[in-house]
């Protein structure tokens, strides 16, 4: 059932309980993100869903124009539709399509900021016949970490950034796979769910053509306990 | 001015404060090693300086022979007086020479375990002529990270595992360089400080030949208040 929902930052997001609602990582993503886009700067949003993190740095960030890219029709057409529901239409363009196929809808080279919350798990077992809506959000079924990063490095201008919010077991893959492309990883923050409790989401920041030199953030405690955020969550929420 | 120490464990060991003296790397790479090493298994330790590690590991874990490799003469003769002092000729052997030869005097894929705790510094601005002890031991003079990786891929057995301690800027060219070598990152604690400070040390476990799945454990936090150890470190001091 398709609901409307009116974010902090006051823009409506319309999504579908029974298939999938924008969560904390989208939110963690905007944030890690936002300071460091410049005004002037064009963001390309890979796997947008319904369009939340462009709807989220359209207020928070000094972007220019924002431009989702969402291959599942019924996520992009609520994307679109909360982008006219908030007249959104001359800043956020949506686009339902393949991120494999991003060079037949955008310019090589020419956008400043590519942000991206992927699918997380990798598609074993056979899974590639289950063509379940959160199914195909939430795993590798139409695009690997490979592909994300090709678009991303097609996408980039020179010092163009690449954010990314993905799994900690993942990661010595996906340093790899970012260096393979010049994309050097060069920020890092570790989340956790409580305070004595391993990191389970992990938020990257990668620059085209940048030396190697990583900056390791102090790790981001969401709960204080359970049910109840922590200062720093309750402050990002409210940005 | 070399003076004798005894350990925890109770072995001794040879070092001199004017040159280098092991410090809480060594102590929490041999920790992060130990419970990993199965009797029977034999340990190279690469770039061993005074041979701290072997000394610690020969105590904490279940290894039959460890063998330390250190290039610095003076560092190697310190280790070997004291593998004597501890009567541990038979258990502790000392090679002095260069890593990047480490096929002349060990053979190859028959070793379980190797460690190193290696100079962390890139060999920046010229410094190859500095020869100064203590930039040795810190800086990649005479070794880089991938001489390193190599010894150790030309040591390790299959299933051989790799314990490493280094500065976490450089985690993105670390990991890369051991996925090259199918040393597969499988563990990670990233130490910090205090509470509030980012971390400025990387423990690892790589794996040869494993698949991609890396565990990232608790941070550990060094310091309760300055001067003060935290119970978990002066556990690990006391072990």
């Amino acid at each position: 059932m398709e609901r409307i929902d009116t974010l902090k930052n006051g823009n409506k997001i319309i999504q579908d309980p029974e298939k999938f609602c924008f969560g904390i990582d989208a939110v963690l993503l905007a944030h890690f993100a936002s300071n460091e886009i410049k005004r002037g700067d064009s963001v390309v949003d890979l796997c947008t869903g319904n369009g939340i993190i462009p709807m989220l740095l359209e207020k928070s960030s000094m972007a220019t124009h924002l431009t989702g890219v969402e291959i599942q029709k019924e996520s992009a057409d609520f994307a679109r539709k909360s982008i006219q529901l908030n007249n959104l239409e001359n800043k956020i363009t949506l686009i339902n399509g393949d991120i494999k196929n991003v060079n037949e809808w955008l310019p090589k080279h020419q956008t400043q900021i590519v942000t991206c919350n992927p699918p997380y798990m990798i598609n074993e077992h056979g899974r590639q016949n289950n063509t379940d809506f959160k199914t195909i959000a939430r795993h590798e079924i139409f695009c690997n970490f490979e592909d994300v990063v090709k678009a991303a490095d097609y996408l980039l201008s020179t010092d163009g950034k690449f954010f990314l919010i993905h799994r900690p077991f993942r990661l010595a893959e996906i340093f790899s796979t970012l260096k393979q492309y010049k994309l050097e990883p060069k920020r890092m923050q570790l989340i956790q769910p409580f305070e004595n409790t391993e990191p389970n989401i992990v938020l990257l920041e990668a620059r085209k053509n940048a030396h190697s030199r990583l900056k390791i953030e102090k790790n981001l405690i969401v709960y204080e306990k359970p049910g109840l955020y922590t200062q720093e969550i309750q402050e990002i929420y409210n940005n």
